[in-house]
C-alpha cells in the first residue's frame, strides 16, 4: 500500500479560539476524502498555538537581566531572550544570533521554538508579535484526534509538528512535537533480519519520519497548507507520546 | 497534489554486479507504474553496496593497533573498528558499544555506516561478512538516474538513503546519503512570507526529507522493500549533491 500525503485545502489564517477539528472537517471534503481506519492529521505548529491564542506581544515583555546580558553576548532582541528563557530548561549553545536550548517540553532547538513570521497580532503592529509552541503538544494532539474520532467514527492518529536544525547536517526538517494515536518510536528489538541475525538497529524514529515527510509537503512559506492528511502509514496505531523520541540527558553524546 | 510513496515490489536480493536499473525497470509494471517526469526513485544504501561488491569478510581484515586498542576499550570487533577506521576521517565520540565517527563522505554517523545484518557473504559463513557504504554514492545515483532517464526518456531524481541515529532525540531515521537530479536543499532566503517579514528559517533539508518519508515506506527488517517510487515531490527538480546537506565543521556547534 502506498503512503499518501495531501495537503489540506483552503486552512483559513487561524485565530484565537478557533476549533480546528472543524476547520480540519471542513476541509477534507473539498479533497473528496473522508477519515478512514487509520488515517493520520499532521498540524503545523503554528496553527495549533494561533488557536490556542500564544501570540504575544513583544511590547509587553518585562526583560530580566539574564535576557539583557544574553543580548549583549548574542545580538538579538531583549525581549524574544527572556521568551526563550522563559520557555527553556537550559540553554545549550550560543552564539551571534543563535541560541540552542532545551525547550521546557524536553526537545532540543534553536529559539525556543518561538516564531517571529508569518504572525499577525494585529494589522497595524504585526511585527511586535510573536508566536510560542503549544502549551502542551501532546495534549493537543489528543484532544484534536477525540474530536475528529468522535465525528467519524474511525480510529485515527494526530501529530504536531515543527521545523528544527540539526547537529552536523543542513537544513531544517520536520520533526514531531506532539502526538497522539501513533507511535513515536517502532522498536525492532529482537526482529530477525532475512539471514536470521538480530538486528542492530533496535529503534526507529517513526513518527519523526512521518513529520519531516509531512513538512516536505507543507513547503515553510504559505500559511495556506499547514494540514496533511496521510493515508498508508505502515505500523500499527497506537497510543504514543513525544517523550519517547527524548533521548536522555544522560544517554546524548552530544549536549 | 499529493505526495506518493509507492515501496517497489519483488526486488530480488542483491549480487555483486547486479543492474539495479533493470531490476527497478522490472519491478515498475508489477505497480502498474511508468516513469514520469519528476518521480523519483530512492534506494536503500544496502542494495547499491551489494551492487557495488562492497562486502567484506572479517576473517580477512588486518587489525591495527589503534582497532586493537579501540576494540579494548569499547568493547567491539577489533574487526569491525579496523574497517570503521579505514572509513573514517575522524572519530567524534566513543563509549562501550558505540563509536560515532565522521564517515569520509562528510557525515556523522555510528559505525561508519557499516552493516552486519541481512548480509549473505555466503551461505555458509554469512555471519563473518559486513557490508561498507557505497564508494561515491553521488555517482552511484548519477548512474542510476542517467540509465532510468535513458530507458523513459523523462526526466527523474535518484537518491540513495542510509538510517541515522541522532543527537538529542530517539530513534533512527532515513537520510540522504547520495542524491542526482533532485535538491538537497531548497533555500528559501528572501522569499516573504503572507505577511511580507522574511523567513528567519532559511534552508529546509528537502532531500532528508523525503529520505525520512521513504524510510518509513521501506520499514527496516525486510530486504523486501529497498526501493520507493516517489511521485509529487514538492520542489523543482535540480542537479544535486549531499554536499549542501553537510554541515562545515567550523559552523557545528556540536561536534
Amino acid at each position: 500500500m502506498p503512503l499518501t500525503l495531501t495537503p489540506l485545502p483552503g486552512i483559513p489564517l487561524i485565530a484565537p479560539g478557533d476549533d480546528l477539528v472543524q476547520i480540519i472537517q471542513e476541509s477534507l471534503p473539498r479533497l473528496g476524502l473522508s477519515l478512514q481506519e487509520g488515517d493520520i492529521l499532521v498540524l503545523a505548529q503554528k496553527i495549533v498555538s494561533k488557536a490556542q491564542g500564544r501570540l504575544v506581544d513583544l511590547t509587553t515583555v518585562e526583560t530580566s537581566q539574564e535576557a539583557l546580558r544574553l543580548a549583549d553576548q548574542i545580538d538579538k532582541d531583549p525581549r524574544i531572550l527572556e521568551l526563550v528563557l522563559r520557555e527553556s530548561k537550559e540553554v545549550l549553545r550560543t552564539r551571534p544570533g543563535t541560541i540552542i536550548v532545551e525547550h521546557r517540553l524536553g526537545f532540543v532547538c534553536a529559539n525556543a521554538g518561538i516564531d517571529h513570521s508569518n504572525v499577525a497580532g494585529d494589522a497595524a503592529g504585526g511585527e511586535e508579535w510573536v508566536l510560542l509552541l503549544p502549551e502542551d503538544p501532546d495534549a493537543a494532539a489528543c484532544a484534536i484526534r477525540q474530536g475528529l474520532e468522535a465525528a467519524s467514527g474511525v480510529r485515527l492518529g494526530v501529530m504536531i509538528i515543527d521545523s528544527h536544525g540539526r547537529a552536523w547536517r543542513q537544513g531544517t526538517v520536520g520533526v514531531a512535537i506532539g502526538l497522539s494515536g501513533l507511535p513515536g518510536l517502532a522498536d525492532l528489538r529482537g526482529q530477525a533480519d532475512l539471514f536470521g541475525y538480530r538486528l542492530r538497529i533496535t529503534q526507529v524514529g517513526v513518527a519523526d519520519e512521518l513529520a519531516a515527510a509531512a513538512s516536505l509537503v507543507m513547503g515553510q512559506a504559505a500559511e495556506g497548507t499547514p494540514a496533511v492528511h496521510v493515508r498508508g502509514f505502515p505500523y500499527p496505531l497506537r497510543e504514543g507520546s513525544l517523550r519517547e523520541l527524548l533521548r536522555p540527558k544522560d544517554q546524548d553524546l552530544f549536549r
